[in-house]
């Protein structure tokens, strides 16, 4: 991949504009998606201009129409009414603009036929200038590294790693806000909606060379262009991991994607097959999407099944030991040699050392740790070390409060780094969620996935182990 | 169940000592759970003394043998080292004690068949002046109302619904913190872990006639009791809901419980058909545990699958919709009469009215929710009202923080009382994750179940509507 395609070299540039126009951000500044403010709070750094032929838009660079613009204008937000469209798609076309992201719904998704014909008017307007469109009824482009943004509270994380393409503006937020929330950028979300020109296999195709992007999740409703889609997902899933979550899998899901894009949903077994032929992950929803890209960025693959659990707590580990094994892990015996070096460090009633490793109260041994995860991981029989944290034991008993949890935490993340295998977290939602998230972060910002629960790690680690792509 | 059982009359008063004794707390006050402290904060009312040879014990009334307290003692607990145990039992007698927790470990979890052995010793001590034993390796007793607790920091929340009996002590108090988080009482949490004498039969027979009981939880990793046992858990269900955790389901999970409490096991197959047997819900986890608990208190069972979802976004709508399809529920579309009312509130472009209700910016027209949600609590082909809530729409865009969002939530419950049928919400954690957890806690005091995505909310409603006790 070191030579970009044409179709790369055409797609980047519109990540990159040096200016851009907003159309129908309201004067009154009362009401309205924000886009201009977005712009700001992202950081972009080109000309930002407000149109509107009502008169001054708060304190932004304002004119009436885009023609009175002085400088040119490579990328426009259109938010007006939908009647209004085709006259801003034209103003587009004369100024020559690049590529227009419009927000503007009321067409194919609400308006069936009838709004599908003016899709088509307006694509063939812009293409009298190469005119690229984006939409309508999307929220475009989040591309916190050239601040673009859609909503003026995006997260601002830079140089994250992750990148998602939506047909439904929604779910290109969602999950944006979800993985900052642990601390986790992303490179580029794409809100891409009707798709009167640039669509799914465009970005898809894009992402897929992108440099910045090293997970690629996709939110689909429905395809007018099945085989190139195809042949897309192959070609992004072969470069790097897919994600896929499709909207209208059943016959009620299939019912409100109508409703919602005006997009054609197909059966949910066929997306099975299209996700599984093609290398591609299915995943039923955000959280889970989620799960599988914090792995797949975090944790090299793991070589097999076999898991050593380390707990604080008998009951955690033997429930846990339970649940890995009835999702298609071996927990197995550590070996003799493993065990009598574990003595060393684990040794009192209340403690077991067979695996799970149940530490109880020598969990808090910290000066133990690093010699204790070192030889973890170097055990033969293992393939992923599985952590299990418990806010209750944390900061608990007579350690008084956060300082001694954080230097705690600190030592165990400096012991996972001695930890020559995957190693997962498992870190429950129990008490003390509040400061439970500041826990996740911190040992997500050091690269360890953390899950809530065996569940949620179990699933994501099988999409890991079982994803490899089988001949259409 | 007017008329309390023998039984019942006999364990009830447990729960309420006059006084307790703490044995083994450390005199320097340095290193121990803190039993004492933790009655305090509970609120025991009673007399309050610590039995300590070496001297006082911080400023607790303190004794050096169980002889020399004036009064008498209900109640004692004892965390003094294994091979002191005896001697405080044989203390307990003398003093005519009703009741001891014995969190002491080291006897049958570590030592086997030799531990066992001395547990047999203390039993017949015991019973020389029927002294009732709990544990050892056990934390013993937590009940609010009465002011019993075992760890310092322990949830003080009154009149809670749920109790917990658990073999593991991590087991019996994870589930408290965690439901306290949520603004959820426990009525009572017994930690019982070895059972030398009294044990998961007693106490699950016990809770079945509690009154401060409407929903039993039970960890358990083995039995010597199988029959006996299969009866209690029989009556208990048929009682109340009875959810179970078995730990040692698998064999790798099996040997983690012989190194943690000493019991067999018992296959998982075995396990599952006694529950189906005798009524009980088998669970894999805590989480699981407080779903179907939550469900259980808070909603009436509903009367079939048929669901109506309310959604603030296009593509959660669609994506809950093939979930909770795929999961075995239906989402029919609204019936012509319900369609036609729904459009006086919901009737722009972006919103659905099939059902999934997508209502985009509808949302935000709070006055017309209290009609809107009257009108779906009577549609005929509908089973269970399903909320979805992002806190991304909640409080964003033009809206002025949290002021609002809290006016909001207030009006939507409001709405959500005015439903003749169950009502859950779905509230993602994506993002404000620590301000949402505020706003669930509220819909919870409501009354309103709040699950965080749709698998762990079909599970749960999965359990309700297929539990239903089948003949042995």
């Amino acid at each position: 991949m070191y030579e970009k395609s044409d179709h790369f070299k055409q797609i980047d540039p519109l990540f990159h504009p040096r200016s851009i126009a907003v159309v129908g951000e309201s004067s009154s500044g009362k009401i309205g998606p924000g886009f201009l403010e977005a712009h700001i709070n992202q950081g972009f750094s080109g000309k930002l201009y407000a149109i509107n032929p009502k008169g001054q838009v708060k304190n932004y660079e304002t004119y009436p129409t885009l023609a009175e613009v002085p400088g040119p204008v490579d990328h426009v937000v259109i938010s007006v009414r939908a009647e209004f469209l085709k006259q801003v798609i034209e103003d587009c076309v004369k100024k020559k603009v690049r590529s227009a992201a419009m927000f503007t719904s009321g067409f194919r998704e609400w308006e069936g036929e009838r709004g599908a014909e003016k899709e088509a008017e307006i694509l063939v307007m812009a293409q009298k200038s190469g005119l690229r469109l984006i939409g309508p009824n999307c929220m475009g482009f989040y591309c916190p590294d050239s601040g673009l943004s859609y909503r003026t509270d995006m997260p601002t994380l830079k140089n994250g790693k992750i990148s998602i393409i939506s047909q439904s503006g929604g779910v290109a937020m969602t999950p944006v806000y979800a993985a900052a929330e642990m601390g986790m950028g992303f490179a580029k979300s794409i809100s891409y909606g009707n798709e009167v020109d640039l669509g799914a296999v465009d970005f898809l195709s894009y992402l897929a060379e992108d440099p910045d992007t090293q997970v690629i999740c996709m939110y689909i409703e429905g395809t007018r262009q099945g085989d190139a889609l195809r042949t897309a997902m192959k070609k992004a899933a072969s470069a790097k991991p897919l994600l896929v979550i499709k909207g209208g899998r059943t016959d009620s899901g299939s019912r409100a994607v109508v409703s919602h894009t005006g997009a054609m949903a197909g059966s949910h077994r066929m997306w099975e097959a299209v996700c599984r032929q093609t290398g591609a992950i299915l995943v039923n929803d955000i959280g889970e999407m989620l799960d599988v890209a914090k792995l797949a960025l975090f944790s090299k693959k793991p070589a097999g099944r076999r898991m050593g659990i380390v707990s604080v707590s008998g009951g955690l580990g033997v429930m846990f030991t339970d649940l890995f094994t009835l999702n298609g892990f071996e927990v197995p015996k550590f070996s003799e040699s493993l065990r009598n070096d574990l003595k060393q460090w684990v040794d009192l009633p209340g403690t077991s050392i067979r695996n799970p490793l149940d530490m109880a109260t020598a969990f808090f041994s910290m000066g133990t740790h690093p010699q204790l995860f070192t030889r973890l991981g170097q055990a033969d029989n293992l393939d992923i070390i599985v952590v299990v944290l418990a806010m209750e034991y944390l900061g608990s008993g007579n350690m008084p409060g956060g300082e001694v949890t954080n230097y705690f935490l600190h030592v165990l993340a400096d012991s996972f780094d001695k930890v020559e295998k995957p190693l997962v977290v498992i870190f429950p939602e129990t008490t003390k969620a509040k400061d439970r998230l500041d826990m996740e972060r911190f040992l997500i910002r050091r690269g360890y996935p953390v899950f809530p629960d065996v569940a949620r790690c179990a699933k994501a680690l099988n999409h890991v182990l079982n994803n490899s792509p089988q001949e259409a």
